[in-house]
């Protein structure tokens, strides 16, 4: 493509944007890119092209407005299932063009934030909204408590106590549309002289993002073998620290109980709050659960972030926050000042699924599902791949890590796995300060694949990464 | 009650707010405050009481806790319709109490943000819902597109453009759960050097609120017969002006076609970016509607805010927001960082909603509804308040004002009205600068009452009015 880039560029007047969007409909016209096809990041293809990505980014916007491209949150641009696509006669020739790898499709995207759908009982949640629908006409239109339901909160306290030990009143949860969601407001509660908070480093970037325009000042925290690295934090002294105990992100370390005592001992003494984003805790595959942050603490120094997104569905946007008093007091005093961001509907018919009992049914389905994939996912790469990759993981949550020592520079063993239809996801981003990695670690995320899928990926995975 | 207090305080240990529950507690269980009965606010049982706030609210929240009552956003605490309540013989006499008139129920709540629920299609709801669930399966539950459905935003495009002259692409518009979280994605987008903005003096408080907290400065601009007063304005130099021209919240005035032309050529000169946030555009009473700013706009200085809450319902949590090109680029940039706060199945719902017709019906249907109430309203107004109102409204939206002229403070009325039943809502906490009213002006609400209601309860309004 980088030869058609230079003759268009020589010989038309068109913006460069609109060459490339061209380049790619009818690509897509022709049927060379297949629907369902992923089409390489903004990045990749700005380097690859050596254009701007910003130029990537508005023929991108082209094919999205027309149609020709769905975005995907996290995942990136897919060529969009149209059932009658227009073929033009394409003027190939003319364009002197060989289909470029980039643009084979990929067959196994081994993405950390897609889960499995499969299992999701329609039935039951269309005939749990139908009853809402029936039932509370009224109130149900009308504005909902800006904290979220009553009855719904309820059921969560009494999930969380269940489950992971965090012990609240319903009064302290607050239900928000998701995880950004739950920090903005936590940040918004915040006062200006305290916004400084230490945080995993590598970590989750958007919630660094968050606190960052929200003007925290922001300290990485390097992990060890158990989480965060308590003896380079003491010698810290920001107001906030914001961990992923259950299931790291991106490493996937499983903070154990002892570390969790003295960080917890550790904030009490030096008057911290603790953010514990509990985000994958419903999966864990060997061992018993580790009680959380927020069921050990006996200071109110926790705030709990929880989520339906990766147990439930995403798509639902419920996610909900449980704050101790002293913040709990300050969301009050502003509270008429805030609104409620799910729908009512959504929270009653939630309500209900977990009231029910289907919402339990669900997690011990789900568990058993990811249990499998998740042991599947390891024979394969001890089947398919060589000693020159070490595995990182926890047992728990819908990803792995894989560190790989083939030789490889990163962007190479991204290049490589695309051409071969292969997606796994880099992490350099995830470090704040530069990545002193000795060899480039990889996320690979498990939910949203079938068992086979599984197997055909990590045996092309390792066609590639063998050939080294 | 204030006896009771007294005396409660000199023989008990307990705290006061405990008190002060139990008694709340004991009146709802025997009956004597109703079901569905408003209790007074915290603020004025506080004063009544000679307690502080947070006394009042901590007993409110233990009631709420236990279910005995439930808070209703903007409206205040409600108590709750339980269907089995165990009625506990109170010990009245010990406690040598009469039954104070604070908590006479109110049976006609004047609120300017309820709306008509009667004619929600809810069958058409169901039907689509179920629809939807069945269609869609596997893409419904992975996440959306952060900006929100590209179908959704096509509806809303094509709505926008007929409704209101809105003239953008789908690429424009972001979806959102409420005017709050467009209003704070907004302030994100915009540079901290830019973090300047004037706003209409009376305003609405909680757009303050979200300026103020994402560090704008502030400059309240006095209104005219026309709206915004731009004399004034132009001797200002923020970056961006905030205007509710269909119906300026809260004194109702329309913003005529002149003064949007005139704001918009300032706004070119002065390269000031115009926020205009069309909350109630659907329902106007009287001649043609006028086209939005937006649409008149030829140099995408116009931020177009709109949403669901007031015509179709606030507990859908949905409203959208059409970026000019500047910032839709900004947005675009950290698009990733950013997630869809309202859930694909509504949306997808909602756009069925759209395409099959059912949302323009419902528009018209409404629209009637409104314009008979509004006539309802007005025609009440002049047969049982006495000439000394002066009525303040726009021929449009879901509420009007009322100039009280009868001698009475803003408190006084507060009280009267209260201890009749009837509630309306007092202005002065939209004024930014010390507000220099003359009289006091109230907001008098009519979506949610019914026609009867309406009649019955301006009726009562002026009996206590008219006593002074």
């Amino acid at each position: 493509m980088k030869e058609i880039i230079l003759n268009l560029q020589k010989n038309s007047n068109e913006p460069l944007y609109i060459q490339i969007y061209k380049y790619i409909r009818e690509e897509i016209t022709a049927n060379r890119i297949k629907r369902g096809a992923k089409l390489p990041s903004i990045r990749h293809l700005a380097d690859y092209l050596n254009v701007s990505k910003i130029t990537v980014d508005n023929a991108y916007q082209q094919l999205l407005v027309e149609g020709y491209i769905e975005s995907r949150q996290r995942s990136g641009m897919y060529v969009q299932h149209i059932e009658e696509m227009l073929i033009t006669p394409i003027e190939v020739n003319k364009m002197n063009i060989c289909p470029t790898p980039s643009f084979n499709h990929i067959k196994y995207d081994f993405h950390y934030g897609t889960i499995d759908t499969d299992s999701f009982n329609f039935n039951i949640w269309r005939k749990l909204t139908s009853q809402v629908l029936k039932s509370s006409k009224v109130q149900l239109l009308q504005y909902g408590e800006p904290q979220g339901e009553l009855d719904f909160r309820e059921e969560i306290a009494k999930y969380l106590r269940l489950s992971r030990g965090v012990l609240c009143s319903s009064d302290q949860i607050i239900v928000t549309s998701g995880t950004h969601n739950s920090l903005q407001l936590l940040c918004e509660l915040i006062d200006y002289n305290d916004r400084s908070i230490a945080i995993e480093n590598p970590g989750w970037s958007n919630a660094k993002f968050i606190f960052e325009k929200n003007n925290f000042e922001i300290t990485p925290i390097p992990l060890d073998k158990d989480g965060i690295c308590l003896k380079t934090l003491k010698e810290n002294s920001s107001k906030f620290v914001y961990v992923t105990p259950s299931h790291q992100f991106p490493s996937g370390i499983v903070m154990p109980i002892t570390r969790r005592q003295h960080l917890l001992r550790w904030a009490k003494n030096s008057k911290t709050f603790i953010i514990e984003d509990d985000y994958d805790s419903e999966f864990r595959y060997m061992g018993r659960p580790i009680p959380s942050l927020q069921g050990l603490d006996d200071d109110e120094r926790v705030i709990y972030l929880g989520t339906f997104s990766k147990s439930l569905a995403p798509s639902l946007r419920m996610s909900y926050m449980v704050l101790p008093k002293k913040l709990l007091d300050k969301y009050k005093q502003n509270v008429s000042m805030y609104e409620q961001s799910t729908s009512r509907l959504n929270q009653k018919t939630l309500q209900l699924f977990m009231a029910d009992g289907y919402w339990e049914r669900h997690i011990q389905k789900m568990r058993k599902v990811y249990r499998k994939k998740y042991s599947l996912l390891i024979k394969s790469i001890e089947d398919y791949l060589n000693s020159n990759v070490r595995l990182i993981g926890g047992n728990a949550g819908l990803h792995i890590l894989l560190e790989i020592r083939n030789g490889m520079s990163e962007d190479m063993i991204i290049q490589k796995t695309e051409m071969a239809g292969v997606k796994i996801y880099p992490t350099s981003k995830y470090w704040m300060t530069h990545s002193d990695l000795e060899y480039p670690i990889f996320l690979i995320g498990f939910g949203g694949l079938s068992e086979n899928q599984i197997i055909e990926g990590i045996e092309l995975l390792g066609d590639v990464l063998n050939s080294n």
